[in-house]
């Protein structure tokens, strides 16, 4: 931690703060430059927001941190990549892995159509949302428990694995039986109780970024899920709120090198909630490729023009199986198997 | 709804698009200009993603909703501002009610000695957090239920009324037995299954803008409250986030005037979250109060410097005299008790 | 300077670290953790970027600045507020000055109708834009050297001094001899040789904060002005840009109160562009006084529904003598004249 | 123009806005809805302001523009692509260009190497800036017609066209005469004189996207250089100011298709700035080019860490090299030269 402190502190206060960092249990470390004292408190300041606290003196100007405060999810504690197999697919690995489907479940016909046909265009997990996360109150809620079977369905059928989200802590269980992979959704990135409870279950988790979430915060997060005691986490870019309205979000492929290099989870981008619009999903799924993410995550609808959701980004299934084959063609280019 | 097509649609695309709406109950009217063709649809199309999903279509370009997606929110239903009384205090009418205390309870004794001294100082509701959203798993988390029973008891030495956050529907019986007012945070702010959870409660629910939040979206959350039987929300700014790195958020007290324009819900200001810094709290709660807000809430630590969270914004007790000296001559200034 | 190895950096990497600060003239001292070696670099860095290139070691991961960037803007070297007189009128002192008048200057009738009832009103600079710096080319783009003539004779006519904005360096001399301030806009913050140019013109400059400018940057580009010579500058916030789009801006009042912190210029506030609504500056202007602002910039047209630029934020003569009253009530809670 | 009434506007608002509208040249199309009534005002209303300013009409609630403001820069105007050739070097077309160098000219030595290591891993143009836009005065500013002259040099050594930014009107004619192509930088998008000035000089344009520019407001930067005579505008997306710290800006990938779909102007991609940060660069060139991007702009230094600027996001010329490596391969993937 470096404790700044105002031009003209007296000796007594740097003395002040001095005992004050001693008695948190941290080493005092003064440096007297010509206009400003600075001093370093030695110690491990992960998750101690006491010292935080300091800023609070009259005569401290700032207070900064300089570890990182996430620790399992750091680089810096496993520097090897995390692979994560679920139902055959491995994430993580030499492979690109797309997920895609629907963004809601809406009836049996709807949703076997585009299992079948995400899968023949080469999707190795199914996506489809049973509970929904609905700005309105009047919008479309999701087919919930139905939807959740319809899923259990599809993968049947496919013998894709499924991943699907989940909104609230007593529904981890009836989701976690149905789905192999427990999605968080971008409003969930700081839902704590929620991120502790999935921890808990047992089954691999993708981590959405949140719309206004930060780097360090969405790692964060993912350091929930890893504290208590689940491995598997997998984050995925979905777009971040910026000024530009020409795309809904604006998908910020910038952290997934800046992921790879301070976390050794794996990272996924979701470029049609990232753009919220068809015309832009393949452009930016080939970029997220070459940026370096693992995989991408596809809304694809048999019908989006009459879509219960999220119509305007989803693709048609031709234009998906056109999609990936780019895809594929840029991960090869990256080294990459797809 | 108005749906505009891109330039050069073909007359027979024009007229798909027509009968598509028809066929989704609402009345379509086309106007053909020099470059574009637009097309309203008329009816009622709040919570009717179906027609957003027309701008999936190839000779669409966009598809903008006219009316405002909330309804029991909005200032078109109901006329007359919400007035809402909890504990014996009013909140929306005509007295400017300020909410202090510290960020999280710590210990009886420190609960108790802000209680008293806020309340000494003319605060009307004890603020105190006992479950605290921590973006840090190794932060201090709060006292929880030993921390409800702790705003309890400082309740009946004070009589002062409590808010307090809760952020699981889980634990929602359990705030609402121990607190008058339900705090939910900027986190959970579009957290659908608690905002219904607290719709249900009967208690009165400040709701704070998320940190990424527009103010319509803010208001759908408060439309989830409104639409479970619950009338009472009391709603909160404290800041959303920018670029600018000089405040830990960017209070923005222009939702003031635009929630007051918009909706009859009454709007608090929150310049502790808003700014970070206790230096800035001051000028920003007069400020809050110029714009038309019908109350602050405060962060107040009797030692702020060893204060397990927030302690960079939190006022000490004299301080928190002081601005309230100050605010009470601003209210008085735009006709507020105070 | 604060620079912070990587984890792990070897003994003959921290040395090399510290012979290369010797070498541009600073003073090494580390601070050995048992997870990271922080090395401060002792001297003035102010403006020695050649410090921050050492980030690009491999070695190395951040290179921070401890001192604030700027000198002549700054609180440190210069304890007590600027006051700025300019035609009679004090800016910076107690009392609360309001400049208004039209967003472009139209017509000589138009602008002496709006002068004269400004003026009516309380207002004591005139403003009116003569260049205008329009976002598409075919917008108008104001009445150019027959505006400043405009401007001139409503100073005679009126006796209150003139605001109005310069856009390039070859026209600061003409604008600069029929204005009283120079105004430099949003789009032209970072406009360097402008800055410079002004600098030298030796009339006040009122220098508008740009959409996306930290405090921080502002705050240098108002150290070009100083540094050219010119001492009289008064800051202005004007609204930022955020994902929110109720406001045609985010006003970002808390910039008031940050800005006085930091520096001793005066600061004034735009409620019109920075909410660009004219049901909103009301309230924002009287926010903006309570936050301490040393006055307000107001656009006010006789006739808004036909204005050429900025109808949706200018108030009717009527409506800004109402905010008047209502301002010099706020101001007066606040301890400043008006 | 769509003008959407307030609830409840009477019949005799309807009819004076609808005067208005036919006043002004347009002609009003009146659609009542249940709840709200909309007008239509059909005609070319670009950089009409005139229309806008109705929305201060009380029984307004809004106005929104149909058509893209611009035209020249637009695909409607003209479909194929627009295609610069510059000293033997075509950009826009089936090859993706790099420009390469310095950030900073510093001295002839540092310049020649650049420009030579840069050539021979594969860029086609060199850049370098003369004159340098910084943040404070204190810094740095450039070797000005020094550097000019240097860049001469270089491109007689090297047979490189060149690139290098143009601040103030006056200097255009001087940097013409050295450079090849003109670059206008992020902190000049909006400034009106200076596109002027440059779509007159006769030499391709390369205007960089502010930090806080929409894609809208880009377009209509770039429609002033076009509406000055100049067709060889070539835009490039160094990234926009969010509130992400990780990178130094966010690099909008996102743009890349946009653009594409909107305008017929070449692009490019400076992940230099984008991203500030060494580390980075590669991954985001990589993406650039997958996204549609027609070039990159590298910043490439022979010894970063005492460059004078923008070290920290200064490649060194072997990485620069094995850049080129992969994005060749990345450019074959999506059916581009390299």
């Amino acid at each position: 931690m470096i404790i700044v402190l105002k031009s003209g502190a007296a000796d007594a206060e740097v003395d002040d703060v001095c005992r004050r960092i001693t008695a948190m249990g941290y080493a005092p470390h003064t440096i007297r430059g010509t206009l400003r004292t600075v001093i370093g408190a030695v110690g491990d300041d992960r998750g101690k927001d006491a010292l935080l606290s300091l800023e609070s003196l009259e005569c401290v100007e700032t207070v900064t941190p300089i570890l990182k405060p996430y620790k399992l999810a750091s680089r810096e504690v496993r520097q090897e990549p995390t692979v994560i197999t679920v139902g055959g697919v491995t994430i993580g690995g030499p492979a690109i892995v797309v997920m895609a489907g629907p963004c809601s479940v809406e009836s049996r016909v709807q949703l076997l159509e585009a299992a079948a046909k995400v899968k023949a265009a080469g999707a190795r997990v199914l996506r489809g949302g049973a509970f929904k996360p609905r700005t309105s109150p009047y919008a479309f809620q999701g087919l919930e428990d139905e939807g959740l079977k319809l899923l259990a369905e599809a993968r049947r059928e496919t013998g894709l694995p499924v991943v699907t989200e989940v909104m609230e802590p007593d529904k981890v269980d009836v989701v976690a039986e149905h789905a192999d992979i427990l999605q968080i959704g971008a409003r969930n990135v700081q839902n704590f109780s929620l991120l502790r409870r999935v921890g808990e279950a047992g089954k691999p988790v993708l981590l959405k970024r949140g719309m206004a979430t930060s780097i360090q915060e969405w790692l964060l997060s993912a350091e929930y899920i890893l504290a208590s005691g689940n491995p598997n986490v997998i984050l995925c870019e979905r777009g971040i709120r910026t000024f530009e309205t020409a795309t809904r979000y604006t998908l910020d492929l910038n952290a997934v090198p800046v992921v790879k290099r301070l976390s050794h989870l794996p990272i996924m981008v979701d470029p049609s909630h990232g753009t919220g619009h068809w015309e832009y999903v393949e452009a930016m799924a080939m970029a997220g490729v070459a940026a370096g993410a693992d995989g991408l995550i596809i809304e694809v609808h048999p019908r989006p023009e009459e879509a219960l959701s999220d119509g305007p980004q989803s693709l048609k299934p031709e234009r998906f199986a056109a999609l990936m084959e780019k895809v594929r063609r840029v991960a090869r280019a990256v080294d990459r198997d797809a």
